[in-house]
């Protein structure tokens, strides 16, 4: 299914007097909005592959219907999220669950919806048919050589497949860790990662980078061998100048200050990007804003001071990157609201008054600088938003215009109802 | 220190062509701005009189100046607040740090600020000079049947005390529990602490509500005797009619879901009222809606739908109150952000299509039950807080008029530098 | 596989001096050591019909080889470790993943392994092929009538399945919750839920319990309907007599002091029983005692206190399983570890001088308590465990012994190596 | 008060026949027991001496009578710990609470008692009387530099005091945070931190170390400047080979793996020492062992395992200080039982079969790695303590003893039951 730009217009054109009228409310009172829809225009998160089916837990999965059943039908999914929001204008794949047969026709393809190729991920947390040895007991970290070069050469083959589509990093989540105390000799674990981690790093290309993903527990549930920034942070130090951390916001213990991390790496140079989700309780994958919507926004706020402070291009300088699972929603309408929900915490944090909190800072003033940072963030930014969408040629309210068409009714048409898709 | 009407008009003047912009903003394109603007100005939030000077914590305190050094600046102080948002209209004593000598004298005092007198507090989690029997080891709850009776015997002078003022309600928090496996047989504790209420119930007039209070820990390390929503509601439904369960923000374990404890003590005809804060990781008394606005948000549509449900009246049929600690901030600052943050949360609440969300959540429609939440949840609803505080005589900016009136410094000036209010 | 007699006979034999000796050490200095073993003798645990495979994650499933193909290999298991530790004479069955073809041959072949049926356990948290409605937006809370009566009839169905095969209680738990704030009215999917509930329970035999069994979250991450013990204490109580709650130790949000629940359940008369297991992040479903010894012992310390005090029987009052999963562990070796951490807390709390602990508290001497505690808990009682096997006819060392029969490997010759239990 | 020797040696008498009897059967079963004793002999915990009090919360303080009024009855306390158990050999001083007047009459004092002095502590969490500037908002990360100076000045002036006495270390624990999200910039305040850190550090003496103590929160509520060991291990590496990393186990998120966090600073060579203690919800600051006594023992297999792998010596490579507080117990009771948790854990991880276990886990035989620790954790090990402190001169029963012989009564006489040692 594509979605023919008139269609787009069509809505917009019936909702603009509204949508002028709120803009002009804001534009009225606030000084840089031209700056910030221009900054919104220019901001583009990628959408995983894998989260374009209905996810599932250890309990069960419940189809959604009219999933794409092959990578040709996960771009055109990705493809429908950006004709109407114009800020999904990547992908990012998932090996060997995504293994495109005919890169430049995908590349083509891709190219066709205004995509581009954002980080590819390797798996070593699930065995594959065929696969000689199992990562049961981990992949990178395993006691056994045999083990871990079968991964490492897993990477590496994941790293040649991302140059082929044009992509520039490679995200490396695992699994690795125990599930009891004394199964993992900890140091060695780490040891043996970080040696495995060299591998593949000596494999990227000059201009890649490589994330380091931490998780605090799950699918191990005593340890993990990456499982807080701290030792992501360690690894890629350890590794060289490509080598970054990435952060999954549902990947930490309670009440972690994840802004303060975020702060942090990028004082160090090692924040690489970001699997934006929300949870509650552990790595639950929901939607982004969904559950915390301020701290999504003390984390841009982290971000836009902190990047500014660098002279860091906001929109590329970073990778943005979508990781949820969608157990009760539509997966497209999920996604739409979890970009919607990016974009709004970047607008409430572009409008902070820097200079103001600077100074509020120096003279001790919480109270005025919580004031400062509650201002933007009680904001009504959603006609920013909206209008960046427009300019870019995306439809004023996305959801509106996915369901007036019809969308995953004509996907289920297409496609059938019990298709599954690869992913969790 | 008063501040005169004409200082609040002569600030307002000055804001009020951009307020009045702002606000037809909402009121054009909101249906029900009347209604929401009519139930803030009835919606009054009770001042805990232990929070008007600096807190602490165990490990120091850092005084604010110019703290209340009586009962009766401590009224001062919160006519103060009334003065400034007209939503401040309660005071919440704790006995016995603030006994009135002079009851009669004391309640039109505060009539003269437009007070009443909220729920009263009594304290058997520290040991008073000149105590018989000491809290060590626990009051209600206590092994020994003479440190139970003189906390009882307490409760009771307390009730007599709030009587002579006008309150209608007891609210006890018990830091009853035990530090260490072993110390406490959790059942008898129980029933030690049961048979206390029993007693003070019975002293209870006819018109009062006595509220159970919970925590999950500290000062208590290991258990505490009423430790959750359940044990609370335990008591409460053991007790009668008259008891109430009573929910404190920061008085649960990591994650909870604070708003479905609050639907359900609602469904069970329970609900007595709140001690509104935030925290991030446990009982840390910080400013309300400081760290989770939304969480903030979720508990007030769960009240407004469980209240209207009911046929409650939002502004009486719950005790409203904040129970914060202000290390760091000035304590008046800190309530007025407090109050404000309160009033938006019930003015967001007060704005979800209650009606579509019925039909959305019929239909299992996720996507847009919280669609829905977030629509409320967006909006920029100061407009309308500060229009109820206009038409209730108050300012349009409380804590910008409370500095350029220079109130702190005033205050310093008349009562010094180094007073110290009781309280934590 | 059966394990013959002599086979363990002869194991036991070689260890039985080295037994003897440590045994005498421990009956020399302990007084009441017999009567200790004859209630380990007492204690059966049951073994949960779905914990016999190699359990998964969300992220993958590493198999074990030689697991159950059918129920009667998942009761020739049991009677595997029943032959080797004689305290697992139980089975508690899954419906619909064990539904017996013949309750009365099956009845036969558990008799022939020492085995009866524990509670039998429903499943509305996955949709099953062929089932009408969906369990996607929950079972006994849908908004759907329709839905609940499907779910309620599978209830129904499920004690009529267990009546056959003699067993007398039900144990209901629901994934029913929400993922998403809005997306529930908890006050209607409580109410939902206590309606079909009745149903349920109107359908008991009278000689019948109903556990209704709590879990903080997962698979829903915003809300669980039967959340914790509060939620699962209304719904137990005003379902009536039949019905109680049913602890899982790793159903608790973080640092939730278990043992006092225990207590104050008891209190109420309202326990029902447990599903052991072991966490420390979540429901990670690890091997009981792996984690947190100490825990277990104090809930066990509350239980055998609470149960004397009711003059109730250790071994028959209350429902003993175990509910694990087994994602690095053969599973049949980690339920020889669990029955075994089980049995140790059990006889470190049978150990406990309660006289003198009740007389420490009365006199608050918490140094005393904590001793008396830790006095039984730090005492060898592996001795007093293994003679109690002894004297049951099972094994000293099951471990050893299920290692040395190569049991593993002969189960996989027999079913092969790529068979795949039925469960999580 | 002193405790002579011939009454130690009266109860060891009296009891010896029983414990030797108990010793012989672990000796007779285990073949290193001569090693591990040596090595508890040579193990030696420092108190601190702001320990020796009663501890309170914010929420009040519970004297215990009798407290040391002055330094010199502090080392007199400690003195009376060492005579009892042989194994709290040092003393680690708080300044300014302690600040010795002479510090040549102070060691020598000391020296009588057997004791030396450990780490030194610095207090920039308070207010003293007099001092120029606040520490309400911080003091190494204070955005005013005269503030930082000040508390620069004061670390230097501590380790003063420290070569002094023969100290060797200082601990630097900082409440250098904030409280409201806005408060702070997070980057400035670990520059200003570090800074700060390398201030001081360029003043310690060549043999000295520096230890940057990390905590979660409080009582700062929102962010902690030097918040967990990733952060703790930057300032290390930044500042240079004398400086290292100190865990306190009360200072983590809910769930964190400590022991793995300790292993990788062993592993980085940046692992300094430790507060012993333990905890249910935060930094509660309760008896060693009294929580949770296995993960103090997977701690120290932790610690023994690492430690040999670098050749360390147990005894003095490391840091071991207890920091606790002693809210419903004797002090000096509570004392003795954390040295003896410790104890016990040291000897359990000494008696882990470290080949075995290597080999288990090169097998990833997950079941049997389990079996090893468990195997040593669940030895009754405390005959193996009893002997070393036997051999040492201390008593059998170190709390039997301190109340036979009515040292708390004794001291109360001396010193009166309303003293208030200075500390928390």
């Amino acid at each position: 299914m594509l979605i023919e730009k008139y269609r787009i217009q069509e809505l917009n054109d019936s909702q603009l007097s509204t949508h002028k009228a709120k803009l002009s409310g804001l534009t009225g009172s606030i000084a840089n909005t031209a700056s910030v829809i221009e900054k919104l225009i220019a901001f583009q998160v990628a959408i995983p592959s894998w989260a374009l089916g209905a996810g599932g837990t250890r309990f069960g999965r419940f189809s959604i219907g009219g999933e794409p059943r092959n990578l040709e039908e996960k771009i055109e999914d990705v493809g429908l999220l950006q004709a109407l929001n114009q800020s999904s204008g990547a992908i990012s794949l998932h090996i060997p669950w995504d293994i495109p047969e005919n890169a430049t026709s995908i590349k083509a393809l891709a190219a066709q919806h205004g995509l581009r190729f954002d980080a590819v991920n390797s798996n070593t947390f699930q065995d594959q048919k065929g696969q000689q040895h199992s990562y049961k007991f981990g992949s990178l970290q395993h006691v056994d050589k045999a083990v871990r070069k079968q991964a490492i050469e897993h990477n590496i083959e994941v790293i040649r497949q991302g140059v082929a589509l044009g992509s520039e990093s490679l995200t490396v989540w695992l699994a690795d860790g125990s599930c009891f105390p004394g199964q993992l000799n900890f140091r060695k674990a780490f040891q043996n990662t970080l040696e495995s981690l060299k591998e593949i790093y000596a494999a990227l290309p000059d201009n890649w980078k490589v994330f380091v993903e931490y998780k605090a527990f799950e699918p191990n549930f005593y340890s993990t061998t990456v499982g807080d920034w701290g030792q992501s942070l360690l690894y890629a130090s350890k590794l060289g100048p490509k080598a970054y951390t990435l952060v999954d916001l549902g990947h930490h213990l309670p009440n972690a200050n994840i802004e303060q991390i975020v702060s942090l790496l990028l004082m160090e140079g090692k924040l690489g990007g970001f699997h934006f989700n929300d949870s509650k309780y552990g790595d639950d994958d929901l939607t982004v804003g969904s559950i915390n919507p301020y701290q999504l926004f003390l984390i841009f706020q982290e971000l836009v001071e902190g990047m500014d402070a660098k002279g860091m291009n906001h929109a590329t300088d970073l990778g943005w990157m979508i990781d949820a699972s969608h157990n009760v929603k539509d997966p497209l309408e999920d996604l739409l609201q979890s970009v919607e929900a990016i974009q709004l915490a970047y607008a409430q944090a572009l409008l902070v008054d820097a200079k103001a909190l600077d100074q509020a800072r120096q003279e001790n003033d919480t109270v005025k600088a919580q004031e400062l940072l509650q201002d933007a963030y009680r904001t009504d930014v959603r006609p920013l938003v909206a209008e960046a969408r427009l300019r870019a040629g995306g439809a004023l309210n996305p959801i509106g215009l996915y369901r007036s068409l019809k969308v995953r009714e004509n996907l289920i048409k297409e496609r059938g109802l019990v298709t599954v898709a690869t992913g969790l």
